[in-house]
């Protein structure tokens, strides 16, 4: 999903009532970014606390080249990360995850090896079908076990774009609640649902509502499914002792526009770069009672930071013997408080970009590759900036592109060498760039080696369902994505 | 000022805090036009509620050529044209101008000549300085006679774009309103206040204050004075009783972004096209205890339905003896209706594009020329759809682009031609162009000749001052316009 997808970001349809009156209800963040233009490594950022680069979720397989983990991965999630249910869990958190998991799909990826007492979603995307020959079909997990495979037990139909899939979750997000508020403990919940992705998909009653098409009517569920979650909270009596936070993981994906891709607003290019388009993201905070009604905030903000905010909400305080990327944002919702912070957009293994205050310098420029282009692939449909929007990986690391975000959020208009706006500004931003490279230690890249025999062909729970398949023989291999 | 400028259409700033809480209070237009890319002919739309190919307010000269009203333009609004003031004038309404007229500067196309009571403002844009010799300065009327002139006696310095100008116009209208509020007579108020056009000004206390850089100072002008009127209207208790509208002229010229042009949100390219950029506005109405609060409209709207509902409001008639292109939108407003009506857009004397429901087709396609593109001057910068944003005049009039607005609002993506949904879609817009064509009767074209005669040289008043010029011979020619 994409910054321009709701309403209250001025998607002009206007379609996501839910979502909004949340924002009205709690604080907006405009300026609010993803750690990964990708899936995967923004999922592992969002719950290590740590840029991808850090926690492994990358690949030096190729310079600056995004990845995920698809069913061949060989890595994942390293033990050695401490992921946030992990540490909620010592303050007496129940944990679930419902929806797509991404960090890995080998038994010693499970997210209940991480942290997580329960589970229902799958370790992948929704991609296929597939024959189970040469690829096997995605499971559904229902914790340790396989409830089924997409496709075969859990029904999307390409055609119509019809499936059940986020009523499921959602039922399943409202009864974790209710159960947890009768036990009175304390829970974290990771509603990790993937409707708008492609192939995108939404249920029966909501099929062609949308002004949108498809992808406007999955928008629409998921802003249906927060309206209903949001409601139970409060009908529980718990909304003012629960904390919820609604973002994305990257930019709309405009390569599946516009049947099946969101809007980036009035953002440069999508999904897959390191323009504002494919890093800046959606972000409401609700906390009645906490989060002033109505708030707006122009902290620069990451999905990095929901560890540490969330850890701090649970009175705990961030592992101290690594480096932590996220900060707390509960001065800022609560007190009103802007706080001093860069933003590092990462493409792979390669820092792109730099945002400090309104000011971002790219050192790297790339939109998709001209054999991409030659094929369709297009990250940036009728967006072209010259000398911005390259299609080749362009170095600029000597004199760094920079843009005012204020007065050019469309990354448009790059601002003269020459001037002295140019050079305060990169003054400031190369001791930031500078400092960060020089105390940064890589982590072991988890996105290099694919190997088929991995895939999804016998997880657990597959016996007592007949669905157990014939793995192939071992042959790893450098992973490659199809873009 | 363009559709996306305002922090409730996503503006990513969100500086617009009062206009934000009109629409909260009132109701937003999500689909609201203007009925020319440019400023005199929207603003003729405005006041007669009739296409400028109707009320004369287009040029021949040039095949879609787009023009408006400069210093030596020898027409204007014709005597034959009904104005929205002329109207409400015969149901005791005291009418008033405050700001830019911009329909002719001839004493016959005066706004007193043409049913306002009173005015203060200027009969062009702000343009200048000008030596007075080959191009007098514009001058600055209250009512019959000049007080002044721009960069004379009417500051606007154009390097740190401080201007008083909208602080002069918001206490025009503040005390207007008192005034007619003490007499207890009914009013019409055109505030038409010009601060985001280039060159762009703001008053000293709003320099500075916005991430946007002056531009967005400008907005935050007009945001904030916007907001003291309707609270002017509040303390008075007049609220009630007092219709209110928020719109603007023209989508914002991207030609003179960064530092003095605005934000179309999602919409391809600006100002002087018809793609949506050009055409569609932001778009406010506040009637506090009529308009239910927080309303939002998908209402096909036209700056030409203020003149018809304005009319409804004063318990007028529309005149019966012409076309009239607008349409009443108080059962839009009042009961949430939704009335079925195409969208024109011109592009001067040609229809280019016209939308029903949520199709938009092109009849002709064109951005800026070459020419103009060699000069620096571009329409849609950073924004290139083949076949779409074209260089050359390109007519689809066999073979109409189709766009659907609703999965497509950038106008990315045409339809195939091949499709039940291009066929069904054009069957229906077919028959609306074919209708509009076959009834227009096209007015006398106002904006062919200009002459150096009847610049700005010595308007009424300028005895008084010390102010008036030697006007030169006349010698009328063809318009011409920078672009």
């Amino acid at each position: 999903m994409g910054w321009g997808d709701l309403g209250v970001f001025g998607e002009p349809s206007k379609e996501t009532p839910n979502l909004d009156q949340m924002a009205a209800e709690g604080m907006l963040f405009l300026d609010f970014y993803t750690a990964s233009p990708l899936c995967s490594p923004s999922r592992a950022a969002l719950l290590t606390g740590r840029l991808p680069v850090r926690n492994g979720f990358y690949t030096t397989n190729a310079h600056a080249r995004n990845a995920y983990t698809p069913q061949d991965i060989v890595g994942g999630i390293p033990d050695s990360e401490l992921l946030l249910p992990e540490l909620l869990k010592k303050a007496g958190y129940i944990n679930k995850i419902i929806g797509k998991w991404h960090l890995g799909q080998r038994p010693r990826f499970h997210p209940l090896r991480h942290g997580f007492h329960q589970w229902l979603g799958s370790p992948n995307c929704h991609f296929g079908p597939y024959d189970n020959r040469e690829r096997p079909n995605i499971p559904l997990f229902r914790d340790w076990h396989m409830l089924g495979r997409y496709y075969e037990d859990f029904q999307i139909d390409l055609k119509t774009g019809e499936s059940n899939l986020t009523q499921l979750y959602l039922q399943e997000a409202l009864d974790f609640i209710s159960k947890q508020q009768a036990s009175q403990q304390p829970f974290f919940l990771y509603w990790a649902i993937d409707a708008t992705h492609a192939p995108v998909y939404a249920s029966k009653q909501f099929l062609g509502t949308s002004q949108r098409g498809l992808y406007g009517d999955a928008v629409r569920e998921i802003d249906d499914s927060v309206g209903r979650i949001l409601k139970h909270l409060k009908q529980l009596g718990i909304s003012e002792n629960t904390f919820v936070f609604f973002t994305s993981d990257n930019g709309a994906a405009l390569i599946s526009a516009p049947r099946q891709g969101g809007s980036n607003g009035p953002f440069l290019c999508g999904k897959q770069t390191t323009f504002e388009g494919g890093m800046r993201e959606p972000a409401i905070a609700w906390w009645p009672g906490h989060i002033p009604a109505g708030g707006v905030s122009h902290q620069l903000g990451s999905v990095m930071d929901l560890f540490s905010t969330s850890l701090s909400l649970a009175g705990l305080q961030p592992p101290s013997d690594r480096q932590i990327d996220g900060i707390d944002l509960l001065p800022v919702m609560l007190q009103g408080k802007l706080i001093d912070r860069p933003i590092f957009y990462y493409r792979g293994n390669e820092l792109m970009a730099v945002r400090a205050g309104l000011y971002k310098a790219h050192y790297w420029t790339w939109s998709n590759s001209w054999e991409e282009q030659s094929k369709g692939i297009d990250f940036c449909p009728g967006q072209s900036v010259s000398g911005v929007t390259t299609h080749t990986q362009e170095e600029h690391t000597k004199l760094p592109l920079l843009f005012h975000l204020g007065r050019d959020p469309g990354e448009k208009y790059p601002l003269s060498f020459a001037s002295e706006e140019y050079q305060q500004a990169m003054e400031h931003i190369s001791a930031l760039v500078q400092q960060h490279k020089a105390t940064l230690v890589p982590g072991e890249p988890q996105l290099n080696v694919c190997d088929q025999a991995v895939m999804n062909w016998s997880p657990p729970g597959c016996e007592k369902l007949g669905k157990c398949l014939k793995a192939p023989e071992s042959d790893p291999k450098k992973c490659s994505w199809p873009h």
